[in-house]
């Protein structure tokens, strides 16, 4: 049961000048299922991309880098669910380049123009005849408003597509922004999320593409856990289609720059945020926010131990405002000369601690009130500095190990 | 359900000369259960501790470093359970002392001379005049033989009170060696466990107890984790009360010192286990070996990647090979520049992956077969070194969610 989202309206995602969608059923590990989708990029799109910092980073994540690498203009991108692709050895490279190579066939591109995109199982063989044989019906079935049938082609453990749309004036042109992520399960981020694409019709310089997705990435995908485990497919793809009106942002620090990049991070965030509504077994939305840090890191640091603490999710899980689990988190988060005599802790607008002890004016009630809420902030305060940072996650439930005990099966 | 691991025959447990044990019901959080103990030690033991790296640590940790570092010979330990007194500021602090004043005037020693621990609830006040109220039974009940029945007082959510002894040959005398530990969630001691007190009658230099304490729990308790959860509270004490015949030990590294770590490591090592054995909602015990590291530091990184992930844990839990999520876990363990292509796989006897791919020889059912054992090895080898290091942990399954999203009610 995701967490306050709903399915998007396919009537209110934007198409996006310039790229078309297309989904297909592969049979790819189960029959009857949505499984292959392309996105298909007319000459002159800019493209960034960003990958795992995983060192057992799939086949596809290899290739892609390559490809971006090697500087040809992208021109399409094939997902595939049900296989990772990943653990797979030399096969692997060798099922993803004949993937690359069978599409570029068909749209009479280079190979290198094209990025592949996996998830699923990890460590099983990819079925890339399978593959090859799906792409003419999906290549068919390409269209630009296609963005809500590409959000359901690429969900696994996923209950609920993902897309958001924005629209926002840059350069003195209106831009739009529409974008897709998937992922519900072995999410924390690092880089870029378990394949997020985002697509803008702005005029924006190739040679800012991958900086742009590396800054949106921290803004938003960076900054999500579910149950702490990095993916070997994380992909977060930036695509500018340049078919817009606006003058070409060619530095991101402009004021055209930061306008667009506000305009692209507000749908990142939104797919980022969906991917831990959606989280497996999710029943909590929790954003953890800690302040007062001497770095963001060392904030960061924090509000990732609190968010992985198996202790604090059960306990959101239940409701149960046993608190002082946050406390504990805190105090082994890492840093080394923390004086827990200055930590504050509020749940919401409850202060439940202060100076590394209960609140004098705490009460069990108020943290039970706030407890049972599907949404809460947790707000700690180092006392130490002005640095501050976000993360959200879920809580641990049930239904999480329910989900991953029978993944496979 | 703890994975193989018995309550301890009290007939099998070796007294340790200069050492009663008594245990009493004071009431501190639950009526009718056994919630305060105390050691009481004979003049002339050596006594040596680690205590909890957590920042937030608890009050009794900062009082037992400040006793232990005033260098009087302790003479009393007193250990309650239903509050962690963690979380609690100045009162915490002031109720802990109070604890320890009591205990001396009974005793007619000095309150530097007893040590405290507490362990439960984090946050909620400590009833230090219920624990001053129960401290006369406790004392009335010290026995030599009551090492069982001490392991069941410091009990919290453990299932089965966890207590070992040996005998060794050290320094041309035998000695006895007997402990008791407790934990069975947030554990993933970093010094020490949520309370182990090992005891031996071998006559141990107190010079070099600390340095014996440290080692010992780097070699058990400081390699297992149930959810990584380090706690507050975490205290692992070594008692030597020195009634033995042996030639005193002055330094670790002799022979007699290294004949006499042999045996104190073995019962440490047991009682680190049996907290394993018996972590909350256990269904399987794992060893996670993992080798040909370039430092021992690298592989317990790698080991403590694949025993927290809860995609492993509830991947063990379904007896689902699912062990492409082990390689995952390998990759985002935090070596930059770790070669996939080098990493071999085992599960128990099965030859996994070779080269960071599936082993040709690899079947389903074999994986399947080891998966279906309540004990498991995983062994990974790096292929970039020599260093190997091990830890030992659990599954997650359902059972842990309801105990700790229940915990406090």
């Amino acid at each position: 049961m995701p967490v306050n989202l709903s399915p998007p309206n396919p009537a209110k995602l934007l198409p996006v000048a310039g790229l078309r969608l297309g989904v297909t059923e592969a049979g790819i590990r189960k029959p009857g299922r949505k499984d292959l989708t392309v996105l298909l990029l007319d000459e002159g799109a800019s493209v960034g991309g960003v990958f795992t910092q995983n060192r057992f980073c799939a086949a596809p994540v290899q290739v892609c880098r390559q490809h971006l690498d090697q500087g040809q203009p992208v021109r399409a991108l094939v997902i595939n669910t049900g296989n990772a692709n990943a653990g797979t050895g030399d096969d692997g490279l060798r099922h993803t380049r004949a993937t690359c190579e069978a599409l570029a066939a068909l749209l009479k591109i280079a190979p290198a123009q094209v990025l592949p995109f996996s998830t699923g199982v990890i460590m099983e063989p990819l079925p890339a005849e399978r593959i090859a044989a799906g792409l003419p019906a999906a290549i068919a079935d390409a269209r630009a408003d296609h963005w809500a049938r590409a959000a359901e082609g690429i969900m696994t453990t996923d209950t609920v597509p993902k897309a958001f749309s924005a629209r926002a004036t840059v350069g003195g042109a209106e831009i739009t922004v529409t974008g897709i992520a998937k992922g519900a399960g072995m999410i924390r981020p690092n880089m870029a999320t378990m394949l997020g694409f985002l697509a803008t019709d702005a005029r924006i310089d190739q040679a800012v593409m991958k900086q742009l997705a590396l800054e949106l990435a921290e803004g938003s995908f960076n900054r999500i856990t579910i149950d702490g485990d990095t993916s070997t497919n994380d992909s977060f793809i930036v695509i500018a289609t340049n078919r817009a009106a606006n003058a070409p942002v060619t530095a991101l620090d402009s004021a055209d720059g930061q306008a667009l990049k506000r305009a692209l991070l507000d749908v990142a965030r939104q797919l980022a945020q969906a991917i831990v509504r959606d989280g497996e077994g999710a029943t909590k939305f929790i954003t953890v926010r800690v302040e007062g840090g001497q770095s963001a890191e060392e904030c960061r640091r924090v509000a990732y131990a609190i968010a992985h603490s198996p202790l604090v999710k059960t306990a959101f899980f239940a409701s149960d405002p046993n608190l002082g689990r946050i406390l504990a988190a805190v105090g082994y988060a890492g840093i080394d000369d923390l004086d827990q005599t200055q930590i504050e802790l509020y749940l919401d607008d409850v202060h439940v601690a202060t100076q590394g002890g209960r609140h004098s004016s705490y009460r069990e009630e108020d943290g039970q009130r706030v407890m049972k809420q599907a949404e809460i902030t947790v707000r700690v305060n180092l006392g130490r500095g002005s640095a501050a940072d976000t993360v959200w996650t879920t809580d641990l439930s049930h239904e999480y190990v329910s989900i991953n005990a029978d993944y496979r099966s």
